[in-house]
């Protein structure tokens, strides 16, 4: 826990000084103000993050956490639970949805076990911060202990401080997990007092009875385990997941150390919840790449009142919005520093 | 005229056997079936389009056509006119929005004189197609002939052609012309048949007093000139513009020649409806990059039933949104080519 606090206590407020900077430099470039609307916004928030109008943004990196969930044996998902191990291979062979587009978009992907249920070779390149074999049945009790919910943050948080020293200028955050459009859903539910119904999709497609099913499975959980929506490890605690904890410490682990960190989708937006219930102001430094098909997705960022980038009806993971995201943000704030200003262009302002 | 003809004569429907193929493929790549949502639809669309599942998308040009309007001295921008030339001036010298944007995409920019009031040093760079020097002031009659309209129509086919030869795989439309979104409102209203009010925006950014006289310049242009939605030439000639119509030549010339196309904001969709007036078969060729703010956009795209990919509360023109759209596109060709299958990586496919 002290390793979280730390982290917390670090998070300072954006810097206005840049932000005010960028602002003005965005009204004196070659357009009309606010024609580059999000682009332009965008800037000023990764000022106020980086403390500069010019932050260089070459060391992309997705973190893409994965974990294996005890609520998946309920028949929560369309896909069977050896899907988690098999995925991280892929995604270490680079064949995944995440690796095509984190190439394009110039980013590196971490692969991280927080909690998968099977033993990876050493050597394979898997960061290994496995808390446990994958989380029990949260309909029966608690998901984890607190320490373990603590374990998973503090993990989220070392891995983005290992990497601070090989270069990280804009983070990405992306899941792995059979099962964990459910807890998150339950997460969300816990976290912003929606219904149940509200905040639960079809994750990666399951049918109508499937879906009634996931419905009262997490009913359930949030009945026999009660969270607390004031304290935030106790929600990831007893209705959450290895991964989630997992990104809600990444985000931590940004927001103390000034990198803008780019959120995927549903998954991330539950770990996002965790996180700015722990450190609201953590929000400053959180940009949501997308808004996912899955429903829930837009209450959960409208809730911590953060608008996504994108839509293009998604529902992937892995961190795949989250690439797409990181091209947007690389292009706003070169709009900022390599447009003319009217001045230099010879342009005539407006009467 | 004969051009024209020739050019819809030539505009094919889309390769429903590459597209079945393409599809296909998506199915058995690691990923739940339409995870990555218009990723998806859009790597089947460019297969349609293209006649094959990898086109490459190396070459990316965006042709940015800037023309003035007699219109302008209305007082419905709040920019005054010599921007238009002082405007190309910055693109060619790559200090524009367009420039940045291109860059970040790995497009050119080639930039066209549609109809600037300005005489362009030879050796800059404009291509020339000039119809004349501006359009007449459409409240006192037809903005230009209908020789003229079918002239910047041709010149816009002829743009694209000529760049065939030096490498166009992925196209773009961007526009560059002080009061623009008048004529370009107008023409919505006429195509569409919608109330001029629910397709008259602010564009560059004007005042109440300015947004009034606005309306009330293009509900003048449309009684005295009484366009037929049924002849878009003669929309064009009577309310358009040069380089609306060099845009909506570009269309077709892409199309013909099965070249995606993707289109920029507000000006480029009307452009579109001209060219879609025309040939309805082009619609398949055109990939509507954002939702612009600018009132009537999404009425404008969604009466020719194409979706938008992008909504970043943009309203530059110029091709901005364009460029941003062209990385989207690319990243949904290297989903489809880059993943591995379910049997390559050995996962697991759904129960």
């Amino acid at each position: 826990m002290e390793l979280i606090e730390d982290c917390i206590g670090r998070i300072a407020p954006p810097d206005g000084r840049a932000m005010e900077d960028a602002r003005k430099r965005q009204d004196q470039l070659t357009k009309p103000r606010g024609s580059l609307g999000v682009l332009e916004e965008l800037s000023v928030k990764l000022a106020g993050i980086t403390g500069r109008l010019d932050p260089p943004l070459e060391e992309k990196v997705i973190f893409t956490m994965a974990g294996d969930h005890g609520v998946a044996l309920e028949g929560v998902s369309a896909y069977p639970r050896e899907v988690t191990p098999q995925m991280v291979l892929n995604f270490l062979n680079g064949g995944a949805g995440i690796n095509v587009l984190a190439r394009h978009v110039g980013a590196e992907v971490e692969v991280v076990d927080m909690g998968v249920d099977f033993e990876f070779e050493p050597g394979l390149g898997v960061i290994d911060k496995k808390v446990a074999r994958g989380t029990r049945n949260m309909t029966e009790g608690p998901a984890m202990t607190r320490e373990q919910a603590a374990r998973a943050v503090e993990a989220g948080i070392e891995v983005v401080e290992e990497r601070l020293g090989r270069g990280l200028e804009l983070a990405g955050t992306g899941d792995m997990g059979i099962g964990n459009t459910t807890p998150s859903a339950a997460i969300a539910a816990a976290m912003t007092g929606a219904g149940v119904e509200e905040v639960t999709g079809r994750g990666t497609g399951i049918d109508d009875a499937a879906f009634r099913r996931k419905v009262a499975v997490i009913e359930k959980a949030l009945e026999v385990n009660r969270p607390d929506p004031s304290d935030p490890l106790d929600v990831l605690a007893k209705v959450g997941g290895f991964e989630i904890g997992g990104i809600a410490g990444a985000i931590l682990g940004c927001a103390a150390n000034r990198i803008p960190v780019v959120i995927d989708g549903f998954i991330s937006g539950a770990a996002a919840l965790i996180a700015t219930g722990l450190a609201p102001q953590a929000k400053d430094y959180i940009i949501p790449a997308h808004c996912s098909v899955e429903a829930g997705h837009r209450l959960v960022l409208e809730h911590m009142g953060l608008r996504p980038l994108l839509d293009l009806d998604m529902r992937l993971g892995e961190g795949t919005g989250a690439a797409l995201g990181m091209g947007i943000v690389e292009a706003a704030v070169k709009v900022l520093n390599e447009m003319a200003t009217f001045e230099e262009a010879g342009v005539t302002d407006r009467e």
